[in-house]
């Protein structure tokens, strides 16, 4: 291993998570204790902010452990985000995009790169990597991943998937109460984020495995959703007890492919004539009424999935922050245009515990880890305990802001 | 003062909340300390279940402190509840209802009666009070209020108020900085509940006299709504910074009253037919879409403003305990027909403090205690500073349940 010394940056892109702000402390942290790393820069809004060299010193803010512990319960990201995907060698801005990098990279002396987000943050590591290898700029670029969907290939859970399965599996407890204090047939349905995969449906299942109340009827967008098949999963399930609660993924589709929030709307326009989407749960809510008759509503959990830091995971936070840590011990040691991930070592709930690993990022990029079959019931309309195994350690631990005057007090740059 | 001597019997009505199980703990603790009551009984599902006789001795759960500390942290009527009224003199069912009533009060030799409830709860109180005292069967009935909406006149602010106004101001923190991870213009609308009083939109904006992030504009539908005037506050906004969030009333009317919600989808129908209301933040988001072209979401907070027990305001639920506790000395010494009120005995924020008192009745029950004049800003698209420290210590203290698994651990009757 050849011993490279110089600064780092690091970086947040994508979609904000109540835990990427804890991996960017990790990162820092991690960074601050290297012998081989003299300074650790941020990049405002991740490659754009590069790009336009809005780039902070973070050694500056973190003189104290106290200030890791607050940017660790700060919800969204810190630095600030973006969405930009970096040129293609085909298109006509490659050299000059390129080039615009290096020179920020020489400016700041720049080794080590860290760049925390989702598949399209991995794509920047990846093209990355390459141009300064074919252009022999000496730098290590790492990819720490992030997401509330827990749909990333290579790693046992993804961080941010744990706090948000926490606040959507705390919520569903107290909805099913709220749910169950009136004696009148009533059905619940609750739409949960997830487009591709439905790890964070089926989380808000967990207190089935923990002798709780649970949803009585749970749908992943893993199998092909039939409309008719759930009115005969309704209607039965309000044959046994009169408040039903049901969980939906947003993604849901119909064997033809069509969207379940899409299709149930038809040709329906609003006053300006646009294309009414309703979303999942609406499109459902309304299908119940016209065929059951049954008082009904629909909620969509919404922006709280992701960005609920006054209910986080304590073990997600803590494997989030200790992921960026490991982030650097890997490039130190000489790993590059590699994604960092989680591995489980023990199975069991009581004696769960990970360790930290990296891969490859073209064995995981722009693929998807599905709910898989054995996961889910065979008539599709619940997930099983194994499902529910897998998932309850990752919520394990509370994790709290800390709050004056009665408001959460964050992290600010 | 005439000492009664009997049992005492507490129901509780209307929608949940998360503090009216701490109300139920402070009934129950006050009954089981009184000399004058031997046994505290609960009913089920309200009046329906003191009808039904589905009566529970409460005594027999109560019997360590840490089942009313569970009680306290769990959120809707552990009691369950009900929406009946009870009849008026002229209904055919009013003698056979309220012999029925007197028949239960017999049998469990009832002399004291509690109901913890909204207004509905409190026409109850009324009627009950009523027909007990003109058939001479001796009783004293105390109604004690929650409700989230804070809309009742008589009492500084409800118990229940507190805890939704908390989840409001701290999922807002969160949604603001959520919000601001990217640098594309952008409107976030975030639909509060409130038919008909603001109270909970204007606690949306409480960061702004604690020095922390605030929405851009709050609307309440205590002003008339103006679209014209609404699309120029927004584009004022976004002069000024490209992410502005936009905190509105579910309740906002335009001057001919014609709900916001309702109005602007005009002859939407969905696929079968039904005309399609989409509340208030949807058709607002669909409007700024046509009007303005911008990126535009909305996001309803939805049934975790009534059901958030994992972030309870402390002060609401040890207000609301007291209060419970208050009704039984109360009754003990001779009140009846009356509601229970929280006085605010100091104004400062620093020095909050509070007493308990009782009311009559009829001064109270079905007039709407709304957000007052002089705490909406002239334009009235904010409230004023004013506004904001009349809210603030009421969401002062954080309060969690305990948890297990990774869950909420609540009472279970």
């Amino acid at each position: 291993m050849k011993t490279l010394k110089g600064n780092a940056i690091v970086g947040q892109s994508g979609g904000p998570t109540a835990a990427i702000n804890a991996t960017l402390a990790g990162v820092i942290k991690g960074a601050q204790r290297s012998d081989n790393i003299n300074k650790i820069y941020g990049m405002k809004n991740g490659i754009d902010g590069l790009l336009a060299d809005t780039v902070i010193c973070l050694d500056d803010y973190f003189t104290s452990d106290s200030a890791y512990e607050q940017l660790k319960r700060t919800p969204a990201a810190a630095l600030g985000s973006c969405r930009r995907k970096l040129p293609v060698e085909t298109d006509p801005k490659y050299d000059e995009t390129f080039e615009r990098i290096i020179e920020i990279f020489q400016k700041y002396d720049i080794r080590y790169f860290f760049y925390i987000g989702g598949n399209d943050s991995m794509d920047t590591v990846a093209k990355l990597s390459k141009y300064t290898k074919d252009h022999e700029y000496e730098v290590r670029v790492i990819g720490v991943p992030k997401t509330i969907d827990n749909d990333l290939l290579g790693t046992d859970h993804t961080p941010g998937f744990g706090s948000a399965a926490k606040y959507i599996s705390v919520v569903m407890q107290e909805v099913l109460r709220d749910t169950a204090v009136y004696t009148v047939k009533a059905v619940t349905i609750v739409e949960i984020m997830g487009r591709d995969a439905g790890w964070l449906t089926a989380s808000s299942a967990l207190g089935r495995v923990c002798g709780l109340p649970a949803p009585d009827l749970v749908y992943l967008p893993e199998r092909a959703f039939d409309m008719e098949e759930f009115f005969c999963d309704v209607s039965a399930a309000l044959e046994k007890k009169p408040n039903i609660v049901v969980a939906v993924s947003e993604g849901l589709q119909f064997a033809d492919g069509r969207f379940v929030g899409e299709s149930t709307q038809g040709g329906a326009v609003d006053a300006f004539g646009h294309k009414y989407l309703a979303g999942t749960g609406k499109a459902l809510e309304l299908a119940v009424k016209d065929k059951l008759g049954t008082k009904v509503r629909s909620i969509e959990l919404n922006l709280p999935q992701r960005c609920a830091s006054h209910i986080a995971s304590l073990r997600d936070i803590e494997e989030s922050f200790a992921v960026g840590q490991a982030a650097v011990s890997a490039a130190e040691q000489g790993v590059s245009r590699e994604m960092m991930v989680i591995l489980r070592d023990n199975d069991e709930r009581e004696n769960y515990s990970s360790v930290y690993g990296h891969m490859d990022i073209d064995l995981i990029a722009n693929r998807t880890k599905f709910v898989p079959k054995h996961y889910i019931n065979e008539r599709g309309n619940n997930v099983t305990d194994e499902c529910l195994e897998y998932i309850l350690p990752l919520i394990e631990g509370e994790c709290y802001p800390e709050y004056k005057n009665g408001l959460p007090v964050f992290f600010e740059f």
